[in-house]
């Protein structure tokens, strides 16, 4: 496997807040974009981080995504939202549902958007946490590209389909983001370039039956030949597929249903994109006094992490300890960004026209066709 | 296996809400706890059904569930409401939770409800289908004695803690009520009678080891010895137990926390129950129209349905068609009871004083010791 190379968060926030702009994107448009994408590398979720640029550079290219976009309400109450994308980039449309909806759940108690006609939107968690951080609960939701292979089924009709949600707790708040198929894509990606074959319950090939073969699932993913990968709970309903496929429906209905959006099934074909997010926030307020709820909370997650361990095991995490603890890691110490990573980041500079030294130091990397050919 | 002995529908309603109002609820709170018990019945639930009639009644001979408990709305705002339950029945106190929360959503467009110190309320889906029937969005969990064992731990933390979601759609509703372990405490007690192990992925002994032995592990959950059901996802991160955990923490959130109850790890110790339970109702009229909403998402349920199958496979589900098949057809055939429940509803019989011949037909079962010895 190809080595790491190690940047601190400010020189990561400097080039990719100037990539952004050189694209077209505003200087504040391109701090949020930054701001979400560095989130998810600061907590160690590389797939959704400085991974993605090259991939929304080329999106943009093809049309997919329009740097000039703007979010649009199209209907409103004042415990809801819905906003129409325009194809513009997720994370925008999604920080300003976010926000609308915090200033809504401000005077309401709750709020609930959803967006229809965006694009990719980086880690779910970033939105649930931005309610979080001003004391409130939120989730998150996306739908995308059909991945999620329903029980019974041999094709792929439901996204990856992420649920978050982040509430205020001591020390550290709740932080949880999860797919609710069993792994995404970028773990049978990582698979196939380790070329290890994939544990039993993640995917199936194009009959629909259990496949170890990360190579031939990823192929046909892309011709959308058939197979995908798995509800969380695996294939059968021994283990619950039909709940990790129920949870993906939950996720679909917040998301394209209620939006009159485009469902993961349709998303992503001839060139069209369409993805669907869902948000919500609620006050803790409306339940009684948010600092006793705070507490009660606390307690409870404390429990949990001071519980008995298994045999063999260390500890118990509460969601949201391993990004807490990733993210004082990498503030001190620097973000690693695999090399093919900062290999596309080079080829994004020579494409763009940005100074390569400059950004992103001396390299000495192996020449590779440059991934824009 | 035992026989199952078939009653009529009417017969059971007749039974039940008499053996209800023998108890000494009465007649209108008879009827909701015999619809709540029926409709499990009826949705080939047989777990949650008349199966559960004898634990009720010990639950009210021992103090832990209260006949004449009156749920108090303790906290309220046009949008949520905290309700205490005052350790009555389960099923009175999440009716009346429902009523009132269909109410405000009916003013306000969502409303959100939780009760504490309540006791078992039967199937979750029961309240959320409540909501649906309306033509509202409807959510319902319960929190429970704790079952669950969290990723890497070994002492049960977590109820099974289901969550149900209930949605108008054509021909027939999204119903899907699940809990958050892998399997319920019902499947590993049916494992038992059965004497079969117990497929890999679902149990853990006292230890924090996957376990096989259903008499066992059940043994220990009684005793509290340790061990208990994985979260849906497994044991281990590689099949996404903390995702099975994390549902499990919001299904706790939205009982316990919110409503400054006890959460499931402090319940049902000391002979106090102190169950808590969460409901949603939103209005899809808060996105625009409901009717096409209602539209869009029937047509995604029938691109499901219709998809390609497995090899192998005969059919894709969603989520409440096997209980509307379950459902016509005991309605129109009967419903089939475990003879060993019927026992324990003769049982019930001899000890309240209602007569057996009239109720539940001539029987000829073998003698056994009675349920209440």
């Amino acid at each position: 496997m190809a080595k790491d190379i190690r940047y601190t968060y400010p020189a990561l926030k400097e080039f990719c807040e100037t990539a952004f702009q050189k694209i077209g994107f505003s200087k504040g448009d391109s701090e949020i974009i930054t701001d979400v994408l560095l989130l998810s590398d600061l907590y160690g979720i590389a797939s959704h981080g400085m991974q993605r640029l090259v991939r929304y550079h080329k999106g943009i290219e093809k049309g997919l995504i329009k740097v000039d976009a703007k979010p649009e309400i199209v209907f409103e109450t004042p415990v809801s939202l819905v906003i129409e994308g325009n194809d513009g980039m997720g994370q925008l449309n999604s920080y300003f549902a976010m926000t609308k909806a915090i200033e809504k759940a401000e005077k309401s108690g709750i709020c609930i958007a959803n967006v229809r006609n965006s694009n990719h939107f980086g880690i779910a968690g970033y939105y649930a946490k931005m309610a979080a951080d001003k004391g409130y609960i939120g989730f998150a939701m996306t739908n995308s590209e059909a991945i999620m292979v329903p029980t019974f089924g041999k094709k792929a009709m439901l996204g990856s389909n992420p649920i978050a949600m982040a509430m205020p707790a001591k020390p550290y708040p709740f932080f949880f983001d999860a797919s609710t198929t069993v792994v995404t894509r970028g773990k049978l990606e990582l698979y196939n370039k380790m070329e290890k074959p994939l544990p039993e319950g993640w995917a199936l090939d194009k009959n629909g039956h259990g496949s170890s073969d990360a190579s031939d699932v990823l192929k046909n993913i892309v011709a959308k030949a058939g197979g995908g990968i798995m509800p969380l709970g695996g294939e059968t309903e021994q283990l619950g597929s039909h709940k990790g496929y129920g949870y993906g429906m939950v996720c679909e209905i917040f998301c394209s249903i209620l939006s009159m959006g485009i469902t993961s099934n349709h998303t992503h074909i001839d060139g069209k994109g369409g993805t669907c997010h869902g948000f919500a926030v609620i006050n803790p307020a409306i339940f009684g006094n948010p600092a006793e709820i705070e507490e009660h909370f606390s307690t409870f997650l404390r429990e949990l992490r001071e519980a008995p361990k298994a045999e063999g095991a260390e500890r118990i995490y509460t969601h949201g300890e391993k990004e807490v603890i990733a993210y004082r890691d990498r503030m001190e110490n620097g973000i690693d960004i695999n090399v093919n990573t900062v290999a596309e980041m080079v080829d994004f500079c020579e494409f763009v026209g940005l100074d390569v030294e400059k950004y992103l130091g001396k390299l000495d990397l192996e020449k590779k066709e440059s991934s824009y050919n």
